[in-house]
């Protein structure tokens, strides 16, 4: 089956909604790599937002790496728990851990987002695999901070908050860094985004 | 605390956005309620999409009918999990049943989609209350024909499916039914678009 239908009337649908969205964006993937076109067409599909075809940014190792960790079964940590909803297809472990006490503590001590306090709380528990943002800046403020201590084995970020304040700001700066990663430029972004790309690569495994 | 902030941190965040988001649409909101309102602002907040501020409609009497439905504590029923878990204030049921056992019976028997068939399901179980279909355009075709024919006691729809197939024809369909309804013209919506409006109800409880 396709694209997580379970049903023939649900497989045409998605059948035929990739159709379109390979026609509207096909002029927008040259010198992109297979697996980074199959996320762009995901992301357009999932968002109905053509807008992404030319918002979206890869680093250079991006979809190599990740799905090299993604094959070894190393973790997957993501910001919300509507993002860990949108990942069913995944043999190892999605984490979130928002509502974990330990993280309400490190949130309260530290006065940050519980999503920031999550990826310290990851830090701190020796985590090892890819990143999935999709709504909190702070939370990818905080792995870039971690990364560059050497304090977080963070493989690869899917970073794409979404918002007006921050979201911007924050994915510029996962740019800059040494983590490969997909970006989306602006403040667009947000849940199904960050679904579509780490399922696509689930996808390839 | 604001927008489901709990930290400072988070809140400082929200209150930017939302001050962003308001001097973006604000010549988009005459002729709506506060209810309204504020649900086109989360919308807004939550994609960072400012034409979501020209393509929501709303029944006259959707607000009222389904703030009532909510103050009553009647059942929410989402059409995929992730809109589900985006729901996390509400002191009733939040339910989504594409999971059950009987729901996959019920979409190999018909084939129909599992969202299609959970819509069934509810029916059969005295569902009674409001919809929140973020993606799947058969839950709303479903839904529709069951309130059409005296089989399902909804009391709104947050009818916001996106896509390029069925998504558009599906929300056309709602606003000329006798539904209560909020819908987003054209193929955009999606899961966070149908939690900015649902969460929106829920705070004015």
């Amino acid at each position: 089956m396709f694209m997580g239908a379970s049903t023939q009337q649900g497989e045409e649908i998605a059948i035929k909604s990739r159709k379109i969205v390979k026609s509207l964006i096909k002029d927008k993937i040259s010198g992109f790599n297979l697996l980074e076109i199959d996320i762009m067409e995901r992301i357009v599909h999932s968002t109905a937002d053509i807008d992404y075809a030319d918002l979206v940014r890869f680093s250079n190792n991006f979809t190599d790496i990740a799905l090299k960790s993604l094959r070894a079964n190393e973790d997957i940590l993501t910001d919300i728990t509507m993002v860990k909803s949108g990942i069913t297809q995944y043999n190892g472990n999605v984490e979130c851990f928002i509502k974990n006490k330990d993280v309400i503590a490190i949130s309260k001590e530290n006065q940050i987002t519980r999503a920031a306090a999550s990826v310290e709380f990851a830090s701190q528990n020796d985590f090892e695999g890819v990143i999935v943002i999709g709504n909190a800046p702070t939370a990818l403020f905080k792995a870039i901070e971690l990364f560059n201590e050497g304090k977080l084995n963070v493989k690869a970020i899917i970073g794409v908050p979404v918002g007006f304040v921050a979201a911007s700001e924050s994915k510029e700066e996962l740019s800059k860094s040494k983590i490969p990663y997909i970006i989306t430029n602006g403040p667009k972004g947000g849940t199904p985004v960050a679904v579509a790309a780490i399922n696509s690569l689930i996808s390839k495994i």
